[in-house]
């Protein structure tokens, strides 16, 4: 699997970047229950929550750590589907009332505004099942034991020391005065762990050793902070129709984030940091991680 | 790990019964983050939600059926834990206000009362990450392809076509006049399907055949019903103190169950069919089977 190190550096990163979106949005349709199937009005609110929106960072990420090792795609939709089912179903909770009480995501009425309250709850529950069921599925040339490992990193990355933990975090902080330190804590398990975990997944497809991961951690934990800053930057800048989501809403509900504590141009300039910071990280792996460099930067640059 | 068939007969049921749940619950409080480990309010309100109540009837099936094949209870541990925690979650969301609405649960006060919704929701999602953390922790013995195995298996119990959607069925029929045949399919979503899985979880760290897990998986579907039939006759019969969680319920709320649809005395008199059957299911497996014999009994005659 891991026999072709060679990545087409020739292909433009939007048309790579447009074809992994694609494909996951194709591989999300094809391990949702389809639209027809009993219990129909959740299986429905579940894709509703999932496809046909959403830039797809998660399975990006994962696409791009596996392209070090020259897996192919075809081997990677299936931790890139799960991961990104994580990320849904987090949102989908996120959104309920009883969190961040939002009505507007990805440009779209949120799973409860559009369904109800309790079917959204269940959605979230079943996305959640639904990415260690797809996570389960025997992958081809893949050896049992590590496939063991991927289950273990995707719950540890999701759970109670990983993104539900920081999730909890989060909304203790509401109202409080945070120093960088302990909104940076909150950020590494609230948003950062699963991205971790994309990188990771995509790494271990590729059965990278040790020495890799470790590298490859450390420039996820950049990247993962550093998705966080530009989203801070990004609400505090940019309009509610150019986000899709309801924008200027973290100042007004009183959260941390970085814009608040550093003000915008230094938050600026901790982004440029950490940019340049995970590009480092990656050096040692040279031209094969090229989708890495590339997604670091689109990171910074997106204006969605 | 399957060499040794012989089931220790001569101890007391009541004797297993109680070693079983004394382990299961030693086994959890491993399994669940220390209580002050941040963030400690979630890790708090977890183990809130899952020890010291509970008659641990999944972790009994699925003891039960690893000593049909001479599991070491050792083994049978993470399962039995990952498939309580299962269990655990999906209680905290169904006494959701959104969902069941209810205020006690075990005789205490449920987790969003106790702490607060955005608490419990959180509760929920970060138990059933556990679940699968839990069961993605290899176990000593266990070929990894039949891990992975048990894992597809958890989720598949677990999700929009088992429980979940089960959930999502009991949702959509409140208020619903339900025929009997209406009526069996959500309860082998809602309850069935966990219990399944907790028998045949059992049974795969036993490495049992295709034939012996097609032979527990009907016993299950018949102790799946029982179950829920019996619930409902206790619902019908009891007093809250007795339940330790508020009775009559279903049927102040208006949801279907068997004594509503059948009448008591039809009710009972299926539970005595069922019950039947489920021995019936076990005989091919002799002596080995007494344990599940015991709790197919246990079921029917429980009191609390």
């Amino acid at each position: 699997m891991a026999a072709d190190r060679q990545v087409d550096t020739l292909m433009n990163f939007q048309t790579w970047m447009a074809g992994i979106q694609q494909r996951t949005e194709s591989a999300l349709d094809a391990a949702l229950p389809a639209p027809g199937l009993a219990p129909a009005r959740l299986h429905e609110a579940m894709r509703y929550a999932v496809l046909g929106g959403g830039k797809r960072v998660r399975p990006l990420l994962c696409h791009a750590a596996g392209s070090i090792f020259g897996v192919e795609a075809g081997a990677l939709d299936a931790p890139a589907v799960a991961v990104e089912l994580i990320h849904a179903y987090s949102l989908v909770h996120d959104d309920l009332p009883c969190m961040d009480d939002d009505v507007l995501r990805r440009g779209k009425p949120t799973c409860h505004v559009e369904f109800d309250e309790a079917t959204a709850l269940l959605v979230g529950d079943a996305l959640q099942t639904q990415a260690f069921q797809v996570l389960a599925n025997r992958i081809p040339g893949l050896a049992p034991a590590r496939q063991i490992d991927m289950l273990q990193l995707l719950a540890t990355a999701s759970g109670s020391r990983g993104m539900a933990g920081g999730q909890a975090i989060d909304l203790a902080a509401v109202g409080q005065q945070l120093d960088i330190a302990e909104l940076e804590y909150m950020h590494i398990h609230k948003t950062g762990a699963l991205i971790r975990a994309a990188v990771l997944l995509g790494a271990h497809c590729g059965e990278a050793m040790p020495d890799a991961l470790d590298r490859l951690g450390r420039f996820a934990n950049r990247i993962g902070l550093l998705f966080q800053v530009v989203d801070d930057i990004l609400d505090a800048e940019a309009s509610t129709a150019t986000l899709g989501k309801t924008a200027g809403k973290d100042a007004a509900q009183n959260k941390p984030t970085y814009v608040n504590i550093l003000g915008l141009n230094e938050a600026k300039s901790m982004a440029g940091k950490l940019r340049q910071d995970a590009h480092d990280a990656l050096a040692p792996f040279g031209d094969p991680a090229v989708r890495l460099h590339e997604l670091t930067d689109f990171i910074v640059e997106r204006t969605f």
